[in-house]
């Protein structure tokens, strides 16, 4: 049975897509890592105005390309207000930036912006709301069901606001020694997937899922002798497997679901958005895959603007037609045959205020 | 000195104009009037999902054309929710349709419809409130003192919720027989020039005046003798006086203006948005010049639909290319040079909840 739509819900999501109902979206809310990269070319810390600034000029040049843009109230706005067209869609962050690990633990807790909320990111103009969640299920049980509530308490914050609820949920190592190993590379595929079924449950009011890619290419048997960077790998899987592993990605996510490209590289991302819009993906959140050339230019205004008006233009153009494949969200179970709720003569008595 | 402007009102305004800042916006928000219309063509009273219907089935076919489009919370929404295209902006309609008159007075009283509130247009996706508002300052003035405190009202719970307020005084004969007289005609300009000038009073909160053309084409020299109907008039002014009047009344308009078009055709519209583009409107909002013959062909759904697609889309074709004369609203004094207020490092503190 097709389920019912809010209306704001609605039009929140109709804003991120393009007219199709595919996600063609830009990332630009990173906050540590991108403060540690302009670091490292100011040789100093970026001042706030240089953060903003950055973003700014990011939103500026590639924004026309994107359905909707991802920022944060940090930096990104309200600086790039004027500069992100009005056609695109606006998404705000609503985690503090990294996370916090209680002492002898490995488990990432995160953590809302303090003085922020979604009554303020609704005033401010956006059309739906992003958490970013650390989450691996071995982690111990507290950061487990920590990570849990928080998300349960943005959904609800989301719904009484009638605004979607974008959840971003990041995997880590906790047994492994890092992310670029192959026991980590095998160990991925469950976890992204458990996660994604986790977090598809109603209780968690998510609207979409931002998905890691499922595994790593760079441990794949076709991918493993450095097409995508220099070092060889040992491989795990096949790209058959990898396809199949998609595909239980796609199973076990009950709502629509993009992908993000995390740090990996253009050419990567593409084959990974190729492979995700194939499993039935809906299109793709990206950003440093498209935009990170322009860090190392940003001493130099005039080259980080040529860059992202041909190199960066062209990144993103291709994720577009990469996402031409992707599942348009009004096809997903989850909204097919979807009507609006409350489609009555006493519509505007009964629909609640937040 | 350049005001500053919020983020919320500034990303709301942007979503109501084109790229370029000039609106070009439909008014499917009628209701008294345009039930009066569909049951002359049913024969019998329009019930409450034939209305919504109508008015779906204009959002559907002429939203595209749109940089926003007007409807109401009564049957355009959420009716016509998937069928407005998610660049254009959305404007509610705020007030109850018609007005009261108070016994033995003149004065026309508006009232918001019951139930409804900016907090809820905002949850449900809308970018802007709309307030229409029967103004005459020679009405009594308990009535004139009336319309302004509801539309200080409004005004402030527009600001409590950082969107743009268009407010539409709508002029009516308070001495004279009825409004297509010459001694109406003589006086419209006076009472449009006037009240545009007390509702750009910061007091009020208006964002942009949707004003009625301030003089009656029919009357003039020029257009008299039945250029737009088949009436001859006696005129009262030439079209080089009524250029001056629409001068003043950008003289007296504060903030950016767009023109309405109230009954008129689709030919007289046209001149009108010329006229007042030239003196320095920024566009306009218009319902039934545009799509009023729609209303005889409800009943052939293919009829109706083959004419929105054809006449009804070239109208707004039309109106389109008129607007291209229109001033930029970040181009009118109370926008040009305009900065984000509160772009600070607080701002995600400093920046109110509503």
């Amino acid at each position: 049975m097709a389920r019912e739509i809010s209306v704001g819900k609605m039009r929140g999501l109709m804003r991120l897509a393009d007219p199709n109902g595919r996600f063609k979206m830009m990332a630009i809310d990173q906050r540590g890592s991108l403060n540690k990269a302009l670091a490292g070319v100011l040789g100093r810390e970026a001042t706030h105005d240089e953060v903003a600034r950055f973003k700014q000029i990011i939103t500026r040049h590639l924004g026309r390309h994107a359905s909707a843009v991802l920022t944060d109230p940090l930096y990104g706005m309200p600086r790039s207000g004027r500069d992100l067209p009005a056609q695109a869609g606006l998404l705000l962050a609503y985690e503090k930036t990294g996370y916090v690990t209680e002492e002898g633990g490995k488990g990432r807790n995160t953590e809302l912006i303090e003085g922020w909320s979604v009554a303020k990111a609704v005033r401010a103009g956006a059309d739906a709301i992003k958490l970013l969640l650390y989450y691996q299920p071995e982690a111990e049980p507290k950061a487990v069901a920590h990570q849990q509530a928080i998300c349960r308490q943005v959904g609800e914050e989301c719904a009484r606001h009638d605004v979607p609820f974008l959840l971003e949920p990041m995997s880590y190592a906790v047994k492994e020694s890092g992310t670029d190993t192959p026991e980590f590379a095998r160990k991925k595929p469950e976890v992204v997937i458990e996660t994604a079924r986790e977090f598809s449950r109603p209780e968690y009011g998510v609207d979409v899922l931002k998905m890691e890619f499922p595994a790593d290419l760079k441990y794949t048997h076709e991918y493993c002798n450095g097409v995508f960077d220099p070092k060889v790998r040992t491989p795990v899987y096949s790209l058959a497997e990898v396809r199949r592993i998609c595909a239980q990605l796609n199973e076990a996510a009950r709502v629509p679901w993009v992908i993000l490209s995390a740090a990996v590289n253009i050419e990567e991302f593409l084959a990974n958005v190729d492979l995700a819009c194939a499993a039935g993906a809906s299109g793709f959140l990206c950003g440093r895959a498209i935009w990170k050339e322009a860090i190392p230019r940003f001493t130099n205004p005039p080259e980080m603007e040529r860059f992202l008006d041909t190199t960066g233009r062209i990144n993103f153009l291709k994720c577009n037609a990469a996402a031409e494949a992707a599942r348009p969200m009004w096809e997903h179970p989850a909204l097919a045959g979807a009507t609006v709720a409350l489609d009555t003569e006493d519509w505007h008595r009964e629909y609640p205020a937040p």
